[in-house]
Parts: structure tokens; C-alpha cells; sequence
């Protein structure tokens, strides 16, 4: 299929030197983004879109998250990570099957496509039946199967191992598999050790929880008198490590800000979720001077409560700011960067996440007739700071639209309400 | 006009203890809550509505804005408030006419009634013409003239003085007027005082900005050897005070909070403001404990960036969360009603905030087929937590829908997003 987009407005790689939108003609080949320029000829076959109305930015990447647990959310606003994890999930969690995991990653994705996004990470159980979903549904993910160590380590390694090669790379390159240790506590070092090392060969992603809590730092120091970033570093895992993507990274050291560093990690900043389970607030100022790649994610939406990557990055906007009582601490540039680009090069999507010839059509189409876009003194702030979900107009993934006009059109939304409430129902009576 | 609401869900008094949604029918009589059981017959008059799929709610209250202000957004996103103040918006709103304002208004209105508010806070200029946009888009405001003491304080006085005698009370009593003596920073004790003491002679509101920055309080400090609030305590201007709205109110000690709960006052807090413009974070947890009527503002479009009261309310709810780092700080009850019932106890508007026989209809439709709301573990909790202004279908005020189905009913708003643009490129161009 072929779309030329007359007169889009979009951020190029140039906005934050000259804080000016381009807006130019874009021709989408395939999935992908063919040409840009001022004026581009009607194609002859394909369509042409008006895209004058539109505020066009790369797709949104939630680069940390179980998309399932949907299901979930609103069962416990007020307790804290580790009571949330025991208490609520983790009984409930014994309860999933696979189709519970198939439709409840539909319900997010749908609320997903709906806010803007486009490439998803998952860290959660059933991962076939998930990457069913993301297939049927035309977007992009980077797929985990959540393991703990406790108890035939080697099974669950080769597991993981026989998911990710089964997997990675598949539904046209939109699906990638990765391992995902759940955590320093529900595993061994050595249990993350194995996985680095098995990732590093198969060349794909590692994504983990980190530093989340103060407890579990503390935890891990009185055990092995020193934090688990500083852990795994003594153990050599950084030396030769694989693509890391380390989600929360709340508590954390400026020796261990280094060594995430030099492994060339990424975060993916998890703010809502820290917040609502009084996780904590992370040093914004030093993730910031850090060369680190930060991306943003929602974490799932049971402790969230929603997968808005809108909403997520503008609350850490907030936290960014206010924490250091610094309004200049971060761009609108650099906060939508975060939410783009930085996801995308987190989660190995790296011909996405940015708008410029040759890389994957992955768009949204905000439109600024809205009344939050109003009066378009400055479109990107508008974007930032005044606009929600109700103005995606459309959602693009690899040159495909998947939501056009509001409308979803790889997902039948009504079934999946339908059944996501049956099911949720059982769950929760628990 | 009579409307007969069948199977409403919504949040009565005992919500809080129960943990129960009321479904109920809803009788709406004129402008008032006539009724509510759990059968009514058909009224032989008016419009009987299947309000099944909808969480009912009272409308969110605005406690703390300028409304106009919408003109002025996306201006400056990267300074200090002071900076902000006298570098981008006095230069401004020195060249602002009354249509202006009145533009600017309605286009704040548009927004707010989108996102499901029904009363609004004002302080700002040509507030005859604020008043009037009110008066025609049939919500609810307590307005006042932001006043500066510096020169002319007699004629200020008057001046604010006669608009509130001329306007309190207005538009069938959804317009109450106030003073609006803006800030310590920049008015008199003497100022403060005098115009504390008209008000509560006249009986109406006065609203006015508080300890919103570190460095106004210690300015005071420098000059007067205590804080704005103690000097005014210290001066007696609170022994017999009017109805107050402290707005802001972010760096308090403990005495300051013990005075202003003597004084019966209010907070309207507004914590998106505070972080954007790194003015800091409240001390949620004494604030929460004090006996101090909370109420949740937006604060102007030109610094929050938007007039979204659910946004606002969630932020907040993350804050009181994660500055505490307790999740149990604040109850998703207790954040409803600072944004609804709150509000409305702090602008006077005494017969709303709360769904009971004989109060008036201002009422909010949230659609829980919003995938938002899905799969009803708890709307309440969705509600707050997962759900953006998508989900409001209508809005009544005093018993006459102001939205519906999406539908501004009392606002062109095409002709009101064309006259914005062009205003606010006016004064952009500064």
C-alpha cells in the first residue's frame, strides 16, 4: 500500500537546535517511510491524506510493561509494591490461562493503540499466546516470558531459551523475544548471570526489574553487602553484556548510574507506578546528565492504572521538573524523544522511532483540532502538556493503519470487553 | 425540564465505608436532585434515560484558575514562576482586551466541560466579561479581579468592591464574585487586610494565591520577620475572617497550616503547576491530616497546560502517594471528593459537590464502555485512576445538559477555536 501525506506537521531531528515543525510532504511505501519532502506528486496508485489537521509524531514505544495484567487493574489502590505483588497478584497470577493472558493483552492493546502507542514491551506468562495478540493486532513488541530462579533454574533457562528462538524476529519483524529475569528479588545473580550470557550469544534483549524499591536494595546489601547492580558488575556480567533494558531504576547510587552506563543499559522510567505504590521518586537530574538511554513505560496496568504512554510522559515531565524544583530541567524535545526514540532503541526496534527516510512507517496523527491543541502557539507543547488520547486521530504501524478516525480496525473491541469482563469477574472473586 | 436517570451508578455518602456503588434511579426536577430510589415511574413529562452504562458522578469543581488564560498557553514551558510571571505573561496581559478575555474563557469553558467540570474558580481581568461567558455556556463560576496593591489601593479596592456587588449572585445563582487579591508578592498586608474585611462583610469569598514558591516566603521573612501567613494572623486579619481559598499553599509550616485551619480556610491545591513550574511539592501527609477543607484546581492553562480536573485529581493522588511514599495516604474516596464536593464547599456553592435528595443536578456521565473502564474490577478506581476526559459523554448543570453524547450544547465551538487562534497569535507575537 502507498500513503502520501500532504502538508504533514512533524518534530524532525532538527526541532529542539530551531524549536520549528517541519511540515512537508511524506510518501509511505510498504512499511516504510519512502520520501519527505515540501512537494511530493499525487501517487498513482495508493491514497493521498490531507494531513493539514494533523500533528504527525513517531509512534509512542512503552517500553516497560505486562499487558495482561489489564485484567487486574483496580483490585488494590492502596498497598505497597511487595503486599500489591503477594497479596494481590501473584495469587491471582496462579489463576491465568493462556487465553486469560490472549485476551487481556487485547484489552491493552487496544487502550494502547487508542492513546498513540505503536511498540509494546512485555514481560509476563503465556508469551505465544501474547504474541498471538500482537500479531493479530498489527503492532510491534519485544516479548518476555517473567521468570523467578527459585527451583529448577536450568528448566526455566532453557525454557526462556526455546521461547526466545521460537519467537524472536517473527510476524514480519514486528515481534522480538528477549529474556526477562523478573527481578534481584526473585533471582539468584546467578540465575541473572545465565540469562546475560545466553542473551548476549542470541543477540537479543535482556529486560529486568531494578532498583525498584528501597527495601529491595537494602535486602540485597545485608545478603551480599552491596546492591545488585554493584553485584552483578563484580560478577563481570556487565563486562560483555547483552542489549539491557533495566525498568524503575528508582533507588539508585551514582556508582551504580556508571555502571549501567558503561554496560550501555537502558531504563525504562516507570514514574506512575512509583508513585501510586510509594516506590519512590528516582534522582532525575543525574539519569538526565548520565549518558544512559531512557525510555518511559507504564508498567502494567494493574498498578498503573492505564498503558496512556501520553500521560506517562508527562507526568515524568512533572517529576523531572518538580522534583529538582528545576522547570528547565528536561525539553519537551527530549521528554518526547524519550517516549519515541528512546523506546525504540531500547527495545531493538532500531529503524523506528523517528520520522526520516528509510525508517518504518510507525506513525500517530494527533489531531489539532482539538480544543487542547488550541490556540497552536506551540503544537509540541500542546501535545506534551494539554492533550489526551481523545485527539489520536490515527494510529500507523509499519505503513498499515490500525487505527483510523478512532476506529480500531485489527481489533474487535467489543468481544474483547465482553470477554475481558467475564474473565476479570473470575479473578477477582478469588 | 424533568429527567428520569434509570439504573444510575454513582458514589453516595456511604461509599467510603462500603466500598459499595448505589445503583439507583435519579429523579432531576428543575434544577435539583428531587428524588432518588431504587424504582421510579416513568415521569408522564420529560426524558427518561437509560443510564446503565454510566458511572454518575457530581461535577468536578475547579477551585483555583484563569480561566482566560488558555490563550496564553504553550508560551513558556521552561521557567521559573517568577520568570514565567513577568517575562512572558504581564507583558501579555497588559494587551489584553475584554473580548480577548471573553474568548479565552469560553475556550477554557469548551475544555473544562469536555473533561466534566461544572464550576469553575476565576482570577483575572474583565471580569464582567468572564461573567458573561459563563452566564451563556450555563456552568457555575465564583469569580474575582486579580488585584495588585502597588498604587491606588483605594480605587482598587472600589472597583473590586462594586463587581462584586454587581455580580455575586448572578445568572440564577450560578455566578457568585469574590476578592481576588493576588498574592503576598504583590500586595500589602494592609491590602489583604482591608479586603478580608469587606468580604466578610458582603459575605462572599475571598481567593488568592499563598506560599507558592520557597522564595516569596522567605521574602516576607526578609521584610516582615515572619511568613504572609503568620503576619496576617500576627495583624488580625484572621480573627474574624471571610470565606477563604488559599490557592497553592505549597511550602507551610506547621503553624501556618494550624492558622489557616483556625481560620476555617481552604486550599485549592494545584500540583501539576507546582511541578511544571519546579515551584515544589506540599507537604501532602500534615495537609491530609489537618482539618482544612482541600479542593484540587487546575491553576491557568498557561502553566498546567490544561483545564482537566481528572488529570489534576490523579496527579495529585500520585503525589500524595509517592511523596509520602505511602499508597494508603490518601483513599480514592477522599480524592473524589476534594475534586468535587470540596470545591464546591470552598467557592460557596454549598448546595452541590455531592448526589443527595434535593441538591442541584450538576452531574457528570462517565461512559464505563470506555476501554478505560474495562473490565469493571471497580469504576471508582478505573475512574480515578485509568480513565481521561474520552469517557465524559454529558455534563448537567442545574439540571440542563451542557454536553451530551460529546456535544457542546452551549458553545460554537468552531467559532470560538477560530477567534483563539487568531487572538492568541496576536499576543504570541509579543
Amino acid at each position: 500500500m502507498r500513503y502520501l501525506l500532504k502538508c504533514a506537521s512533524f518534530v524532525d531531528s532538527e526541532y529542539e537546535s530551531n524549536g520549528r515543525l517541519r511540515t512537508a510532504d511524506i510518501l509511505v511505501e510498504g512499511d516504510t517511510i519512502r520520501r519527505i519532502a515540501d512537494h511530493i506528486e499525487d501517487a498513482p496508485a495508493g491514497e493521498t491524506i490531507n494531513a493539514e489537521r494533523y500533528l504527525v509524531t513517531p509512534g509512542l514505544v512503552n517500553a516497560h510493561g505486562h499487558l495482561a495484567m489489564t485484567l487486574l487493574r483496580g483490585l488494590a489502590d492502596g498497598v505497597p509494591l511487595q503486599s500489591w505483588l503477594e497479596d494481590y497478584m501473584f495469587p491471582r497470577e496462579r489463576l491465568l490461562t493462556g487465553d486469560d493472558v490472549y485476551v487481556g493483552t487485547q484489552l491493552c492493546l487496544a487502550e494502547g493503540i487508542l492513546s498513540g502507542t505503536t511498540t509494546f514491551a512485555d514481560m509476563y506468562f503465556f508469551e505465544d499466546d501474547v504474541a498471538r495478540a500482537i500479531e493479530e493486532a498489527g503492532v510491534k513488541a519485544n516479548l518476555s516470558t517473567g521468570t523467578a530462579s527459585l527451583g529448577d533454574e536450568a528448566g526455566k533457562l532453557q525454557r526462556a531459551e526455546d521461547f526466545v528462538v521460537r519467537c524472536n524476529n517473527t510476524a514480519g519483524g514486528r515481534i522480538k523475544a528477549s529474556f526477562g529475569p523478573h527481578a534481584p528479588y526473585t533471582t539468584t545473580p546467578e540465575f541473572i548471570g545465565a540469562m546475560f550470557a545466553r542473551a548476549q550469544q542470541l543477540g537479543v534483549v535482556v529486560q529486568f526489574h531494578l532498583h525498584e524499591t528501597r527495601g529491595e536494595v537494602a535486602a540485597y546489601a545485608e545478603k551480599y553487602g552491596c546492591s545488585p547492580i554493584a553485584c552483578y558488575a563484580e560478577r563481570g556480567y556487565f563486562d560483555a553484556p547483552p542489549r539491557l533494558v533495566a525498568a524503575h531504576c528508582v533507588h539508585m547510587t551514582q556508582r551504580d548510574i556508571e555502571i549501567l552506563e558503561r554496560a550501555g543499559a537502558s531504563i525504562a522510567l516507570n514514574v506512575q507506578s512509583n508513585l501510586k505504590l510509594g516506590s519512590g521518586v528516582a534522582d532525575y537530574r543525574s539519569l538526565l546528565a548520565s549518558g544512559i538511554n531512557l525510555a518511559v513505560g507504564t508498567d502494567g496496568a494493574a498498578s498503573n492504572d492505564n498503558v496512556d504512554m501520553l500521560e506517562e510522559v508527562r507526568v515524568l515531565g512533572f517529576m523531572m521538573k518538580g522534583s529538582t524544583m528545576e522547570p528547565a530541567e528536561v525539553s519537551n524535545n527530549r521528554l518526547l524523544s524519550m517516549a519515541t526514540l528512546g523506546g525504540a532503541r531500547a527495545l531493538g526496534f532500531d529503524d523506528t522511532g523517528v520520522i526520516r527516510e528509510g525508517a518504518k512507517a510507525d506513525l500517530v496523527f494527533w489531531d489539532t483540532d482539538d480544543v487542547s491543541f488550541c490556540p497552536h502557539n506551540d503544537v509540541v507543547s500542546h501535545l506534551l502538556w494539554s492533550a489526551n488520547s481523545r485527539a489520536v486521530d490515527a494510529v500507523m504501524v509499519d505503513g498499515q493503519f490500525v487505527l483510523r478516525h478512532h476506529e480500531l480496525l485489527t481489533i474487535d473491541i467489543d468481544r474483547v470487553r465482553f470477554e475481558a469482563v467475564q474473565r476479570a469477574h473470575r479473578l477477582a472473586a478469588l
